[in-house]
């Protein structure tokens, strides 16, 4: 096919708040280094918490997940209410927090979480129009909420595992760099972060998820 | 030698007020994927200015450069007041705005700038202590404003490089992924964002210079 395009939907910026950083970039990174395009896009709304990455303790701040995410694109970055989906051939979400406590609330409601409207919205429709969506460390816990019964990783934390089979959807154990594919609901996704992983780690798993998604392309 | 280690210098999170984070990801990489170890540290100071990253303007909040570079670190950063430069072999110094309105004050100030007082300390020690530095994009004006008589890229914009010069620094015009080296104070700079550059040439630029103070430390 001619260059592939990704949309990757980021959550904010930093690890305990928003898109898990070294995730986000190293996926822009895959993507790039594969030949193929990206453009990146976050919803348009407040963040749940804002978390002082210093202490690991909450903050009295408020911040918008689109303008911090705004911080890892270097401005390049639209509100996830414009993504059309017939525009691009796969979407690609990194992890970090912000995935399931912006993106979603699963961080503090597991299975019985709410998903953001537009996440929900570019989810479903990426999967009826059998484009295949990447999900990174925690991220898989958002797709399978919004679409039950698939086939995930999200590494092999066993309470998390459980709250994600709650939603209806396979838990797969995987480790570093490994991806787990449902070929049928076109789904990537590896741990990442949701393992103990040095930096090289996180690369090796974005480029698997890139990799694998260009497959599925071809 | 031993498994290298480098103290990498973070000035905030976020390329118009702090740290550029694809090159500050990328040089954590470059280093791991080298088979070195890293530190992040980063002064305990209030940025200069906080920039919306949607909009690119101004914001009216006041964010600590340690606290925001601690999103990029993860959490594993310490203030830059207890970097003992005995305890590592070379100093990594990446882009952003911040590197010249957090760790000194080029950016609004040019060659008549002043510098943050634990990062002049930490440059000058390494230098003093012939330990190689390298740094990326625009920070290698700051290592011309400590150091003074030195040789180093920060791309080819006039302008800046005027600036550089005025500081009594030689600059030499490099591209994409090229280093100039000073040999001579164990100095390894490249361009990186002063340059219109891809993620995958940011890439390029940070290993270049992890290679080329690894092979200064054979």
């Amino acid at each position: 096919m001619a260059q592939a395009k990704f949309a990757v939907v980021l959550s904010g910026c930093g690890v305990y708040d928003g898109a898990e950083i070294h995730e986000a970039v190293l996926s822009l990174l895959a993507i790039d280094r594969a030949g193929a395009s990206y453009q990146c896009f976050a919803p348009d709304i407040a963040q749940m918490h804002v978390v002082n990455h210093l202490t690991g303790q909450p903050s009295t701040e408020s911040r918008n997940v689109l303008v911090e995410a705004a911080r890892i694109a270097r401005g390049a970055i639209k509100p996830l209410s414009e993504l059309n989906i017939a525009d691009f051939d796969a979407v690609l979400l990194p992890g970090g927090f912000g995935a399931a406590k912006n993106l979603c609330t699963f961080a503090v409601a597991g299975a019985d979480c709410t998903v953001e409207p537009q996440t929900e919205r570019v989810i479903t429709a990426a999967h009826a129009a059998a484009k295949p969506i990447g999900a990174l460390c925690i991220a898989p816990a958002l797709i399978a909420k919004v679409l039950g019964a698939v086939t995930v990783t999200i590494g092999s934390d066993a309470g998390t595992a459980d709250a994600v089979r709650a939603t209806g959807a396979t838990h797969v154990i995987a480790s570093h760099g490994q991806t787990v594919i449902d070929s049928a609901n076109k789904l990537v996704t590896t741990p990442c972060y949701m393992l103990d992983a040095t930096i090289s780690q996180i690369d090796d798993g974005a480029r698997a998820v890139v990799a694998a998604i260009l497959k599925m392309l071809e």
